[in-house]
């Protein structure tokens, strides 16, 4: 069955047919950034499957700096979602007064909801890739979690489960609360579950917050 | 043809086959870091896809600061090149002595062969997104960007091209060098053409520099 759906050229390199790449323009254009889902439990069988997915993203150096931590417990998520209080506050306050309620209506955590929380690491101190690729970007390690990242939204939409990244967090007191090492810096907080609802346009265009803008203006030339 | 791939749910929403997800894991597996590209032209409607596939990528607050500059001009090219080599030549000596001649062997750069090659910048300054989202981690405008390089990664394997992003520069002076606004930091420089050969372990595992990890070890629970 897998066979059929592509060809294999010299040392079985997959060869993807134009119906797969219309598929995965398809997953591109229905993933979305959620905010509600349903409570409803996520079989552990498919958060090891994106987990997998995150994992085999590139990295600076082959250095894996990934780091997953799994926020179950009540205390771990009470402190997250305190840190999200107050992070919000303060957003809230420096958005423009005409913004202000809309924003605050943008219900912008599922933080309450998701059943499954992941708090996504980069590990800074790694000597694995014995730091290649690091001397004049040392935010290559990080942008390597990010590239996982987008991996696991990528699988998890594929199995009809959505993500939300939250940012409007403090990091630095994620780290301190879920206690991990110092050389650990977050990267992603992601909430995971089934979606309350599927569309195709952005949560926040369908908001009138922001509207995706044009691609030709943001191609130039050298 | 397209519908017979996925089945609609309310809303059009669609709904990815186990055989779909079986061939993303395969994409995932067998999208390489490629350094060695032929030097065949790359047709410009496959550069425009992989674009828009960037393009479609998640970003905070729908802010989208990702801009793309085609670096196409022999004298970029060759400003690109001296950074690079600079870089390396810095890169090198900071690497234990018994690294060294195998760093030096690595061929890091397809800099020279690749057909097409794009500068990754974000707009740090763009008002795209009101702000929304990057109050206590300005980085994610940043991350929204390697959200966009991941999504081109996987479309260009997709369609038999491979991606390698060069990190040994020195980004500031590419910023300069390329001439772009202040306000733009660079994310990525990458370079996209039909690789020499196609392989499923990773160019650095293969030169003996670094293999992949266990994944359990890195997951933790809280």
């Amino acid at each position: 069955m897998i066979a059929s759906a592509f060809a294999q050229t010299d040392a079985d390199s997959p060869v993807f047919s134009p119906a797969f790449r219309r598929e995965l323009e398809v997953l591109f254009q229905w993933r979305r950034d959620v905010r509600r889902f349903e409570t409803t439990k996520v079989p552990e069988r498919l958060v090891a499957q994106v987990i997998r997915a995150a994992a085999s993203a590139p990295s600076v150096g082959l250095s894996e700096p990934w780091r997953f931590v799994r926020v179950g417990s009540v205390a771990a998520r009470k402190a997250v979602v305190a840190n999200f209080e107050d992070a919000n506050a303060l957003a809230l306050a420096a958005q423009r007064r005409d913004k202000r309620e809309h924003y605050a209506s943008l219900k912008l955590a599922g933080l309450r909801d998701a059943p499954i929380q992941l708090a996504v690491f980069c590990d800074e101190a790694t000597q694995q890739g014995s730091g290649l690729g690091v001397g004049t970007m040392p935010e290559m390690r990080r942008y390597s979690v990010v590239c996982a990242v987008m991996q696991m939204w990528l699988a998890a939409r594929a199995r009809g489960l959505g993500i939300g990244w939250v940012s409007i967090l403090d990091p630095n007191r994620i780290a301190r609360d879920l206690a991990v090492s110092n050389d650990w810096s977050l990267v992603a907080y992601l909430c995971l579950g089934y979606p309350v609802e599927e569309h195709i346009d952005p949560e926040l265009a369908r908001a009138g917050w922001q509207d995706r803008q044009s691609l030709p203006d943001r191609v130039l030339h050298r």
